[in-house]
């Protein structure tokens, strides 16, 4: 949904960016590993559908592409798991919004709400994962490290929204904690235009792999 | 519930141990801070009511002093949160009960049971948060830190069960984040003779005080 | 050090995007809090002297910004702390590098050497805490959060390097712990183009407010 | 160190405790994994040599067990990390002691001082880890666990002191974190009489199993 020129000039900083990061020995592969569990970001319906504050874009490619990976990967019997935002109390001693409200309007976010519940289109099966999360990183004051390495997980294979917001964070933390972050290009969006563009060019650069979902079909089916 | 004549043996070691914890300048009172919240730790009907192998004793005490620690807490506007434990998976690739399944029977605590609610007697009201934890301790996993955080807290009155386990982890947590834990001496139990007494002189001797119910609600009504 | 007709473009979209933003209640101003700390993101040699491949720009610029900083903030007694990155080990089962330096040269930042030493510009005043973190995050395996809420901060006044990982991750997590993130734009920097600007555009939108040196000097004085 | 009387006491509760316990379907085993790694906390001098306020007994048990549990470790090419306390400053706003200093005399552990150097009759190699941590557990604040996930560990060999404190937490941790914990009953200890005793109850009997020297010779010996 960017702009044609406007997409040109980034591409020509990326193009610098790259030179000087590959001359610098930064952009390194990190691969998949060995026991990859799949995390979707925030694909509820205050993302996935029209007339939220918190709509995206691109939906008509990302959720084919989350259909795609759930199919070979819950036939591998690999982790398949979600996240919502949600709040329970947004006002008062007990609000859980924490200070994220004085950002961005998570007040839209009810917790039980048809907003925050994961897009039907890509519905949980029975048994699968929906962590409720109140910050951006899908780790962050959730059990999802120590979900993944009870499971013997090595890699997470991310998409969903937002990149400019939890996507990003979320493939931040995970190298950090220790599991090879692999973003699937088509699988992921974000409501304004070029952060797509720009926080998949940083991610890549530094945190994990941006792979085409053609490539992580394969590697999946590949298990 | 301890037979006397091994409380009095413990009694013995812990005048021994006190000796020379003073001598060596632990037992320090850490004391309350200025902005506390009530944080009332897995009293759901598993571990307050008959039945359960969560079970625990002494709950005639337990449930009338957090009765009585609501009260005033809730007249002062400081944040009361609960915590319970609970599973959504048992089994397989999706299961969120991590390792800690094959140490304790956690497959009975099933999520969205009447044994993972919170007791009744003491049921939150509406927006106070009941925080779904994994772990033993209240802070692993979950956002209660950043929640603390954002509200001011600096202070956390700990209640609930049990002292060999979920509380005591989170006392520990709780110094380690920097909150100052106060463990009130009527308000905690367990399942098992002694754990409460040694777990209790542990806590006030290395992580945070121990105090009575009366001193700790005069602190709450001063405030 | 971006080319005029590229910033040019960038402006363009970011022009677009506050509109969107600002139309569904995004970019909202956190605020400055009433505790704060200064905290000076891995102004190490590595990153602010040439040669390295961490080397960063804009030096003579934020070294000026963050003397400025450190000046008020000492002499009203607000935590200062730095941040580096560096590491003890890089091969073998005892490498503390984790799976970072499977993205970023990290192997060039070996603990103990000159490389990963604060740049004595702004060298830390003895009894000041240098950080030494394995991660892009202050916040990630470090005792940070701890060490604030100890402190009773509300605030994390950031200045470093770089934006486009440990600066930004570091403002990431800093709201997710419950502290208000306020990046000063004259004191932070990274080593390709484009990315200060859009990495300070996705935080504005979402995770803290980005504040001139002015401005954020006029409230340290005022404390 | 405990009287026989006070030990017998003990154990009278011990079995009373079991019974329940096993009654309820708690003490289960969670056995060896696949991918150890032996974690060392806390034998620096001022733990393993007499004059410190910290002080532990039984070193001469103690040490031999640390060091043919790491004759064996290296052989096998497994992580061997060591943690220590120290702490940078004591006082003001920069102060790295948090609140635990309310409660223990932790002003005795000065960074880069003998007293919190490893004990050099288990000194590390060089290239293993010795990790300064700042709270109890090896896990707070550390980079251990992203360390331990990236070599791919699946279970952590626990020796050191104290069990009352720093052992204790981070057995706890590490089962909430996903990794078996396994406690070396000859290669752990503390200061004063009965709290080996009781926290090895408590540990095996919810959070990790506490497991003689020679199985664990053995085990590793079988890697």
């Amino acid at each position: 949904m960017i702009k044609p020129e406007l997409k040109a000039a980034l591409d020509v900083i990326f193009a610098a960016d790259s030179e000087i990061y590959a001359n610098r020995g930064f952009m390194r592969r990190i691969g998949f590993g060995k026991r990859p569990a799949l995390i979707h970001i925030d694909l509820a319906n205050a993302w996935t559908q029209q007339g939220y504050p918190f709509t995206c874009n691109d939906m008509d490619t990302i959720i084919p592409a989350v259909q795609d990976l759930n199919k070979v990967g819950r036939t591998k019997g690999i982790p398949v798991a979600y996240t919502t935002t949600a709040f329970a109390v947004t006002e008062g001693p007990n609000s859980d919004m924490g200070l994220w409200n004085l950002k961005i309007p998570s007040e839209a976010l009810k917790l039980g709400s048809e907003a925050v519940a994961i897009d039907e289109r890509i519905a949980p099966l029975p048994g699968e994962q929906v962590i409720v999360k109140k910050r951006a990183s899908a780790f962050h004051g959730t059990y999802l490290a120590g979900f993944l390495r009870a499971h013997d997980v090595d890699t997470v294979i991310l998409t969903g929204v937002t990149m400019a917001g939890c996507v990003r964070h979320t493939a931040e933390d995970a190298i950090a904690e220790g599991f090879r972050p692999i973003v699937v290009r088509e699988a992921v969006g974000d409501r304004v235009p070029g952060v797509v563009e720009w926080n998949l060019f940083d991610i890549d650069a530094k945190f994990g792999d941006v792979v085409s979902l053609e490539t992580t079909l394969a590697y999946l089916n590949g298990l």
